[in-house]
């Protein structure tokens, strides 16, 4: 099963490439690496604001970097031109905009990690980094950015 | 036109390559890849500190972001041999030292990332993730590190 | 001298690799570079909590960064089914679990990095970024990743 039928599978229609706000790209290729920026969370396509321990529960955080992993699966898209041309997702950096008490941020960043195993199988199990940042830009509650390599 | 005429142009002169204060080196090269340590802000030759939200506005975090692109091009100078052999600045990332409710880190960013494609033109474009930590070393503003391909 | 007989000179015992707790791997490999996930710190098998400039001082920090990169080994000898296949140490980041007023990140983070040139020589010299977080998952003082590169 492709990964477009995975996708459609789980319901997820894949959004178009945010353009970026500055003098940065969403995505670079050096060799067989794609290094994507980092994608912040959003909700009906603005900045989902809110910190985990605050505002925010350990649950929504989890929708949230749920959702930012279907933005960077768009990017990946734009970026390798076929979802089925990725070998293998490699590392997340999973940012959590933490309250200073919070300290599920791995459960968080399950969201991004299950959604991405869910749609590329074997190849979507990848390594990663997840911790409390004290704020991310427009006060998004999440942000991951990701290596992936390509065929 | 060659990167150093830009530089020129834009009236940078390149510092000498910091000496790292512990056991770590400023870049290590793998492959084509170039791996830049994070690079703290400085003033007059000394960290420039500061929180973005308290003591520092976005202006002068930008000007501190722009300032330690010029260190981290004078890296790449050194490690590159001739920056005319760096084939693209690949990844950049931007900590910015931010008190609880400021949240354009965004803005600091683009301080160095503008400048990366001012000196660099179309390979100078990057991915980039930033965001705000709750500290850097010595209390500086912003810290950068970098990913970059060598010809 | 192979890196076995410095980490017994050293008075190392590397311990089992460590199951992730969600969907996500400990290393992937990449061509020849090894993506490590962040490794916490621990004592007695359990997170070592606590933020530095709070209940933990800088040479306990230290001393569970030093802790964490034994964990690190642990899981590159696992990665490279051989230590001695390690080419290089490339890049670490290095999160500190930082009170508002705490700079000594980069203190903290030689914990790491000084083991690492003991334990690899030359070749463990590496490109790195210390910065202070505001949380890391179950509380605990100190996570780092590394990216090596495999002969």
């Amino acid at each position: 099963m492709s990964v477009y039928d995975k996708l459609k599978q789980a319901g997820i229609t894949l959004p178009p490439i945010s353009a970026p706000v500055a003098a940065f790209v969403p995505y670079v290729r050096s060799g067989k690496l794609l290094f994507l920026s980092g994608h912040i969370a959003k909700r009906d396509g603005k900045p989902w604001v809110g910190q985990l321990g605050g505002q925010l529960t350990t649950a929504q955080g989890k929708q949230a970097a749920r959702g930012v992993a279907v933005d960077l699966i768009g990017t990946l898209h734009v970026a390798a031109e076929n979802l089925d041309n990725i070998d293998r997702i490699v590392k997340l950096m999973i940012l959590v905009n933490s309250a200073p008490g919070f300290t599920e941020q791995h459960m968080v960043a399950n969201g991004a990690s299950e959604l991405l195993v869910e749609v590329f199988g074997d190849i979507g199990a990848h390594a990663r980094s997840a911790f409390g940042v004290a704020q991310i830009p427009f006060g998004s509650c999440v942000e991951i950015d990701l290596v992936a390599e390509i065929k």
